[in-house]
């Protein structure tokens, strides 16, 4: 004959569940309340517990937990029965473990019936042997206690979810997110050094968190590591930030644990060296798999609001600046000259004869011809100065604080940068390629909007296109 | 004189603490664990605790937690005194409310300077009133079990956020990360209307989740107040979709919650319609609060995700595919025709003379055409033919199973399309375009690769254009 458990606070209650049970044939035992049930269920193991949810002292949540956590008792079916039917307790019920919900308004033979398909249910799984032993004496105040303590350690989890969420959603890029997730991480497990890895499609991000002062060389070869994990092409463009200030302290490298991460469309992962590898096995590590999702949500979510940023702003193919966004710098800049009476000027310029590049040797040539000739003008012109690919095969340079004569200069320089640099393609070929380039200053009177001042520039090209190519107009003074 | 608890299961802990303190001229309290440090806070009310953290029965987290949460005691400040630095314990303690944590290496006039210090600080806050029926007396299994519930409480929140990311992560694009936010919430509040709205840049997206069959009508005024919400004008593209049935029941718009939801760079809202307005309001109200972190950031993740993939594959002005995404769809449609033997043929058309649109009515309304006749392209197309932007005003369309007759007028829809469409500026001037078109069919011995086939469109293009522009070649029989 199987035994049922009731736990309810109500005298009444337990007397009808009881009367219920007992002609379905059951043997039943009853307790007032949760430490009472938890208390009887250890001690007695009945086949299925019944409990209502609202008791004194302790109510069903907390005996629930308790029953499914421990070895000994996991295995019994525990029946919700609940007076009312808000919408958190049926899922927290069912979250927290229990195997039935019923709501008081239930008839007795659908009472009878679940306790006979748990019954059946629980059969399927065999309970855990007596320890030999047999069991220490519990009372409730141990009771509530092992479920405080265990609740506790979910809170300290939850805890740490929220830290990073919030800290990670007010960052601006990834670097700031993952800047902020390393912080936090830092407080819960114990390491000497944190990283986030990333392998964007056009670049691999680092983030490096410094708790101990390493070796400027232990940090540069943990980087050597990241980027070897991420399995990226020994020739891709690396960002790679680091927080912390190195020292003297060596580090074995060896220990660096990577935890894989599953971003959106790219790989990354985790990088730590633990402080102490056989505490971080045993405690750290299995906290950390709670960390890992909203660590990647927040990680993803920079990242891709960081790409869609540079995607509206850049030109895909040079990475500089697109028409819009070059276009929306030159206005900014003209404002910015008007109000501080500073100086302006742009410079366009066309690549010569750069049809012939595609047709002669193919789309393809014709891209990395514009990608290497944007790189060219960039590393031309000084940090302050900005450029932007303006349509196909032209280019607008927008110079603050230049005027013209100095203007003509940086175009001189760019033109004798295009002239001496040489395109190695894919097939072996060699491509050499020339600007032509118009110059304009910006003046209050003259070129009042940037649509003028760069229809000035556009005249001069042309005019330098019209003097044989690979010249700027106005010329430089000799 | 004030007075100081000393919580520790060390006795000899207890008596070199209870000298040092007794030393600095403080009386000491002593309590043995967690449970009797409650019960004597509670009842002495201490001007200071100091405590273990690792204890038998209730250890110092609940003790601390049990003291913040009371109204009587939070003012107390608590000094957590313990053996072990693991990381964890410091950060954990400082949340749980800690005003102040010490290893137990410190030196006994740090342990008083910081007595002295939590003291002066409290001195600033106002100890609470005693009630005036004075406290029922407290014994430790009540504060065990208040403990629990409250973790509990916090268990649950922390629950549903990890729901909420877990199925929100592995949502595909906004709609699906939508659906799984509402499905969850749906059952932690009770409503009968719950939805999600968001304003992005070029439209609205609304999800709108029906746990009661309301009636359409309800459904389509709770749509319009969404879009009301969202203060867009009024002529935005709305993508909305709707799950669960709709059916005859009415509801009182008028209690629609609206919470306002800040995501990247645009905004949004959760809409709810709760059962019980009054019930919402102080259960179920203040329990979402801690779920819209996590429920922003995994719709932000989605949305982000699904526009840098619409960015990467559609034309900006035209919203139609892109050059690469064109192209890409064209050499898949060539392996399938390949494959399955059928037939396949592009049209590349032309826009004529655009480039008097522009130098006569400026970039914008050469803009405002070209995104016109993208959308007249559109429309007399199939919906299984693809339409991109091939080039500045060159529009490529690949029509799957279709044969070049069939393609050919196919291309003549087209021309008579944009023949009969005029696009009215905002100045008031009305323009009108032609194009001119260039029809090709794949064939597996003539046209091998995409480049042919498009080189081969492309030459008749440029017969047509030779032919007097606004037409099609090879001509469609008459």
């Amino acid at each position: 004959m199987s035994r049922v458990l009731v736990v309810d606070d109500s005298e009444i209650t337990r007397a009808i569940l009881g009367r219920t049970l007992r002609g379905a044939g059951f043997e039943v035992l009853e307790a007032r309340d949760g430490a009472e049930g938890a208390v009887t269920a250890l001690r007695e193991r009945p086949a299925v517990v019944v409990t209502d949810l609202e008791m004194p002292t302790m109510d069903g949540f907390p005996l629930l937990r308790l029953l499914k956590a421990d070895p000994l008792s996991a295995h019994i079916p525990v029946l919700i029965l609940t007076s009312h039917a808000e919408a958190p307790s049926r899922f927290w019920s069912l979250r927290t473990g229990a195997d039935a919900y019923l709501t008081k308004d239930h008839r007795p033979h659908e009472l009878v019936a679940t306790v006979h398909r748990l019954l059946a249910q629980a059969e399927a799984v065999p309970a855990p042997e007596e320890p030999a032993a047999g069991r220490p004496a519990v009372g409730p105040l141990d009771v509530l206690a092992r479920v405080a303590r265990q609740l506790d350690a979910g809170l300290l989890q939850a805890t740490v979810v929220n830290t990073l969420l919030e800290t990670g959603m007010a960052a601006a890029d990834f670097h700031e997110a993952a800047r902020a997730v390393l912080a936090t991480l830092a407080e819960v497990v114990d390491a000497r050094l944190l990283a986030v890895a990333v392998a964007d499609p056009d670049r691999a991000l680092l983030e490096i968190l410094l708790s101990d002062p390493l070796s400027p060389e232990v940090v540069a070869a943990g980087r050597e590591e990241l980027l070897r994990r991420l399995s990226l092409p020994a020739e891709s463009p690396v960002e790679v930030q680091t927080e912390g200030a190195t020292g003297t302290q060596e580090a074995d490298l060896q220990r660096l644990v990577w935890i894989p991460l599953c971003l959106r469309g790219t790989t990354g992962g985790l990088a730590l060296l633990p402080r102490d590898p056989e505490e971080f096995r045993h405690t750290a590590a299995p906290r950390l798999e709670g960390f890992l999702r909203p660590l990647i949500l927040v990680l993803d979510n920079a990242r891709l609001s960081q790409r869609l940023h540079e995607m509206s702003t850049l030109d895909g193919l040079t990475r500089q600046l697109n028409h819009r966004a070059i276009y929306e710098r030159l206005t900014l800049e003209m404002e910015r000259a008007r109000r501080y009476k500073t100086p302006l000027s742009v410079v366009l310029c066309d690549l010569d004869d750069f049809k012939e590049v595609n047709d002669t040797h193919g789309h393809l040539a014709g891209d990395r011809v514009l990608s290497e000739a944007a790189g060219v003008l960039r590393r031309h012109l000084r940090s302050t100065d900005v450029l932007g690919r303006y349509g196909g095969e032209e280019f607008l340079v927008v110079l603050p604080q230049v005027d013209l004569d100095a203007a003509r200069q940086a175009a001189e320089r760019l033109r004798r940068g295009l002239e001496e640099h040489a395109v190695k393609l894919s097939t072996g070929a060699t491509v050499r390629i020339t600007g032509s380039f118009g110059v304009a200053a910006w003046e209050e009177g003259m070129c009042p909007t940037v649509d003028l001042l760069v229809s000035l520039a556009d005249r001069r090209l042309y005019d330098a296109k019209g003097a044989g190519r690979n010249c700027v107009h106005p010329e430089v003074p000799a």
